[in-house]
């Protein structure tokens, strides 16, 4: 194989810098007597003939890998990739690598995998998944484990999760706020625990203002736009004419907008739209561009893996349910007079 | 940290099974004379008390860590995850695992992480991207590296693609042979190799018909659903009408096929529609549900994973472009008569 490089060792290093293997181990691991000028000689050398010190070797002397595995219940996607984006952040760029599993929904899948980074030594691991729903406990490991955008049944365990029932109440209250008193609420499947979630941020902020949030204006059907288009078609059908919507996706707020725009409806002009998620693509293609909650998902990454380290360093995990509050971000389909 | 449980050590299993630290470690790695009743009475006592043999340990004395990097140059996303999953079933569900490195498109990141990775000894390195532009090679390394769904400028290297002049082909064959024959094409920035790939393919495939593609109908813009509706807004105001068109991405087609429909021109009655990823979200939700170029993601990480295994283990890992072809997917968007 023509493009293999041969990697320099530590024999290579000592030659250059005229002193023995044992030096050069001295010299790169700040171990030892060594004179400052025999330390720099060993570097420069290093440096020069690109000399990478072994951190496997380095990490069974110390008792630590400097990896951490994550543990996925159904793919990587939309959700994981700015939820690893944020764990990458606090991990700082490579000193912890992570290890990435996907057990595709499959709980001999997930065991085959937990065992296998468990034998590789991972310093930590964080569960993850597409659902907020609880998922069994991984029990006690020899090492420390955070549920990021996920909850474990077993509240000894830690989980990090934004806050639905915040997240739909900040939507609500955006409604309220720019005058709508008749609002529905469009979203997933019920068995779906952040759609139950959802409606009751919805309901309760309707409640604390007055209002309510009456049956006929609760549809429940599938994360799709098409169902979001459907909705608005039996929105559109009924006796009462609601004037602000809150959605429980995105997808489901472009298939209302889109619904409502071809039956004449002017949004936010006569409705107003609150959509969920602040996926780019969703929120910009739709028309009008979509007003909508931020679940924060790069900031939970950044607080999960901050708690994980911490406790890899000796410190206390904690354990529970954390809520992380979500944002609300303005577009156009929400205000009737514009942004 | 209560949740932490102490993990068995070979002397735990040791003492269970009666026997010595050595006769341990002989009976799990396969070495050295012992009589099967022995063996089994350790493998018996490992199960139970689910000890781990040390993978790191095994890795150093094999020379080899069971790890290889995935280095992308622009953030896990979209396109990167069907492929991740393609490496991950080639690497076998965790018997070689994926440290995942994310430079976010800065060259010094990338330095750093791929030192990071060399440190660690993977085995092989995945080097990956969004873009289809040729990039710079990393050079000669010490382990064996592949460029997937990513071309490196170095002809010695061994890069992996789809192939996009052979899938734009594919789309414009269809239109062909659904009796289109004006064709347009409606794309992203003219900057990106995969924009102009996709045009010779086009291009290609409509003179081998004896037709052509001139140039006020190719539309060059941006990869979003706002610029195919702006661009089937110019189509509509031009003298000559289409009555076909190749999208370089179906968030192009989606917006196209708005556009038509709210001008009241019926897709696919009098203009057919091609678009390009095969991307779920999109192709399900546009009025009518696109026929696009599945670029077959997952397979090219499959391939580009038994490549790198091949090279691991000693094999030749080859050089130069290697073009993996598209397929083509029907739906409605494309066929007057209905699928």
């Amino acid at each position: 194989m023509s493009r293999l490089a041969a990697a320099p060792t530590v024999h290579d290093v000592a030659q250059l810098a005229g002193v023995s293997a044992g030096t050069v181990s001295k010299a790169l691991n700040g171990r030892g007597q060594l004179r400052e000028e025999t330390r720099k000689r060993v570097q420069v050398a290093a440096e020069q003939l690109g000399f990478r010190a072994n951190r496997l070797a380095k990490g069974l002397i110390e008792g630590r890998t400097y990896t951490v595995g994550v543990l996925t219940s159904d793919s990587f996607g939309r959700f994981t990739m700015p939820l690893m984006n944020g764990i990458e952040d606090s991990l700082g760029a490579g000193s912890v690598s992570t290890l990435l599993c996907d057990s595709r929904g499959d709980p001999l899948r997930e065991r085959h995998y937990l065992a296998e980074l468990l034998g590789r030594r991972v310093d930590g691991i964080f569960v993850t998944g597409r659902r907020a729903d609880p998922r069994p406990s991984l029990g006690p490991l020899p090492v420390p484990v955070v549920y990021a955008m996920s909850r474990s049944e077993d509240p000894l365990d830690l989980s990090i999760v934004y806050d639905d029932v915040q997240g739909a109440g900040l939507a609500t209250s955006h409604l309220l706020a720019v005058g709508r008193k008749r609002i529905a609420y469009v979203s997933g499947p019920a068995r779906h625990l952040s759609t139950r979630l959802r409606q009751e941020g919805t309901e309760r902020t309707l409640l604390a203002a007055g209002l309510s949030l009456p049956p006929a204006r609760v549809l429940l059907g599938e994360w799709s736009e098409s169902w979001g288009r459907s909705a608005a078609h039996l929105l559109l059908g009924s006796a009462e004419r609601v004037d602000g919507i809150v959605c429980g996706s995105d997808q489901i707020a472009r298939g209302v907008a889109d619904e409502l725009r071809e039956a004449g409806v002017d949004v936010p002009g006569e409705v107003s739209l609150v959509g969920f998620d602040n996926w780019d693509v969703m929120v910009e293609a739709s028309r009008p561009q979509l007003t909508t909650v931020e679940p924060n998902l790069k900031k939970l990454g950044q607080l999960a893996a901050n708690r994980l380290l911490h406790a890899i360093d000796g410190g206390e995990l904690g354990s529970g349910l954390v809520l992380l509050p979500c944002d609300l971000v303005l577009r156009q389909s929400s205000m009737p007079s514009g942004p």
